[in-house]
């Protein structure tokens, strides 16, 4: 039988970076492509208990179905956190439980986006939300990424052109990949872009919380009066990734469309995994624990970067970083990115060539993409010496 | 802000089903509107020990990220499982593990149909099914159901005069809301039909174990030479459903596409519960929890079958089931179905008007669906006997 797919589908490709996990499952290989959690980050001991209450007290009710808004208790006790801690959300907004912020993406996608409308993004971005967007055959316009955040010129300029633009997509703080964090101002000269060109705003921040320097910056959706912004934001980087728990903070009227999307989606999200993150948010120190995983991070982030000072000077220059989990890296001119990272790999290092990160792959790029979080330190400095030997060998 | 959503959701309403659980919530109405494994059902000591041993064993391998395909082992055995039990699954078959059987709706909807393709669909029919493929701009043409199964002369009809159409969703055993079995013979008419006009088949199975009485009559995916069955299985019935653990499995250059639109989608289904059902199915006797499943709801079938003769005759009629969780009760004419079904909730009984699992929701019908797995037996007697009641005082 010839299979007939539809357009929407018949053009994507799988995520450059699972399928970069494919060599990184080679044990010899040092993979600096992930954006796991370091495995020293999850509160391992703390969940099992959680687990081991609710499944010997009252398992019915982890195991039964559930209301596609979530678990009542960890919706609430989410919303008053971020207000109280973040100033983010109104009486107009809602709380919806989903699996992964990416569900976020593809449930607003679904709610909002006509095929061939326009999606305005960071470029370069997370390559799971670009190829979500594409998946609903969504136009990306890509909008250059300065080293403090999204391009404000670029940004009229594009609503200008596109002024049926459906929304702008953001992750501001410790972007993916870049690394870069959006000052206050181009936060705030976003918001009121955004208001005068009706379009709406994501706002992607799932690694808010593991800032290693500098100030906090106050989210877009704190500000947030006209019911502009939808916020996501997640577990997966600050309890696991593997629990598949995020919330979206949204005006009512678009919740309401995403819970009816939710519904044909998956049903609900799974419940013990809400059950774990509500009890632990709850009745652990929630805050300490993001104070010991910055501790963690903050060591990992520094020795990676002073291992790119020593080994990858010259030839390798990179973008200092207040947080996140991910450093951009350049190259000069006269190495080719892409036959630099092929080689990297067949000298047993995996990172993410920067291209797979734009709304057009087949842009010319000098970067790519490294992790610091996943790999131990021993292969943090083996991965990097390789890189700069490779780099400073071909200048 | 006037929000400006999508055509696709613009006119989806929520389920009707997950509307009418609002009131199935206040404590005082009896619910027979759901379609919940009993409480009763779940192995949950076992699931307990599976759960403390993982996450104190090796917590890390199920908080970590995984791969959008699912858990290998889960995979590995399922597909032994269907192969040896059940003979599906062929050499040009992948199987890729979901959250829930929702998610393979939305999958196979989004790699599949073109906004505006046809899906041919029984009718009556699911309806979290349907409103999947609506929500992708899909157009539904209904085939009648017969007491043996999807009308053949009507679905050769709706082939004749729809050839583009992409898939032929069907639930060949115990429909849902039906509860009607689809024979042998129709199911290989169909895949013949399938076959000619070169459409593929989506044969949803949840409740395929849970048979009551009757010989199992084999899947059209068992006789699948071809690759034009997608097959559709869940532990949503079979363990719990709060775990949201399905499985599709599909002609390879099917199953690659639904990975890609997985990875957009929730990037991978929950591990821990995926952990949970590979270990649930080979480390204890699944087969023999099975069978107990059976003889409970066999049980609390009989005993509903023999309230609805005893409380409801003359004026209701019920088709006799041989499995599944669903009876479907039909109203004489002079009684106006939706009326009488808002009264039964003034009544404090709630059950799902049949109207809501048809393709076009405005034509009339004069049938609802009563579930009989969820509720207590004193339940079920309660609200069976104010619908007999209702029903013979009006003719």
């Amino acid at each position: 039988m010839k299979y007939k797919f539809s357009d929407r589908v018949s053009n994507l490709k799988p995520s450059a970076i699972r399928e970069i996990f494919k060599y990184a499952s080679d044990s010899e290989v040092v993979s600096l492509s992930a954006g796991n959690p370091s495995p020293e980050a999850f509160p391992s001991k703390e969940i099992a208990q959680i687990s081991a209450d609710i499944l010997s007290r009252s398992p019915v009710s982890v195991l039964q179905y559930s209301v596609s808004e979530g678990y009542t208790p960890l919706r609430n006790h989410i919303t008053d956190y971020m207000k109280k801690e973040h100033n983010i959300g109104r009486e107009f907004d809602d709380i919806l439980i989903t699996t992964g912020a990416q569900q976020i993406m593809d449930l607003c996608s679904k709610a909002i986006v006509n095929e061939g409308d326009i999606v305005i993004c960071e470029a370069p971005s997370f390559i799971g939300s670009l190829n979500t967007f594409r998946s609903y055959n969504a136009k990306l316009v890509g909008v250059k990424v300065e080293p403090d955040g999204m391009s404000i010129e670029g940004l009229e300029k594009a609503l200008k052109s596109n002024p049926a633009a459906k929304f702008i997509y953001t992750i501001p703080n410790f972007q993916n990949p870049s690394g870069v964090t959006m000052s206050l101002e181009k936060r705030k000269k976003m918001y009121e872009l955004a208001k005068k060109y009706e379009v709406l705003i994501i706002e992607d921040n799932p690694y808010g919380d593991l800032r290693y320097s500098g100030e906090n910056v106050p989210a877009i959706k704190s500000f947030d009066e006209d019911g502009i912004v939808i916020y996501a934001g997640s577990f997966s980087k600050v309890i696991s990734p593997g629990l598949r728990v995020a919330y979206c903070i949204s005006p009512k009227p678009i919740f309401q469309k995403l819970v009816v999307c939710k519904q044909g989606n998956d049903v609900h999200t799974n419940i013990w995994s809400q059950y774990v993150c509500d009890e632990f948010i709850t009745k652990y120190d929630f805050n300490a624990h993001l104070a010991r995983l910055r501790e963690l991070y903050t060591k990992k982030a520094r020795f990676c970067m002073d291992l790119l000072d020593k080994y990858c000077a010259p030839a390798i220059t990179y973008h200092k970083i207040d947080g996140g989990l991910f450093i951009w890296c350049d190259l000069p001119e006269n190495i080719d990115m892409p036959t630099f990272c092929k080689e990297a790999v067949k000298n047993k290092v995996c990172v993410v060539p920067g291209n797979a990160f734009l709304t057009d792959e087949s842009e010319k790029c000098q970067s790519f993409r490294i992790n610091f979080s996943t790999p131990t330190d021993e292969q943090l400095e083996k991965g990097i010496k390789i890189l700069g030997d490779l780099a400073n060998d071909r200048i």
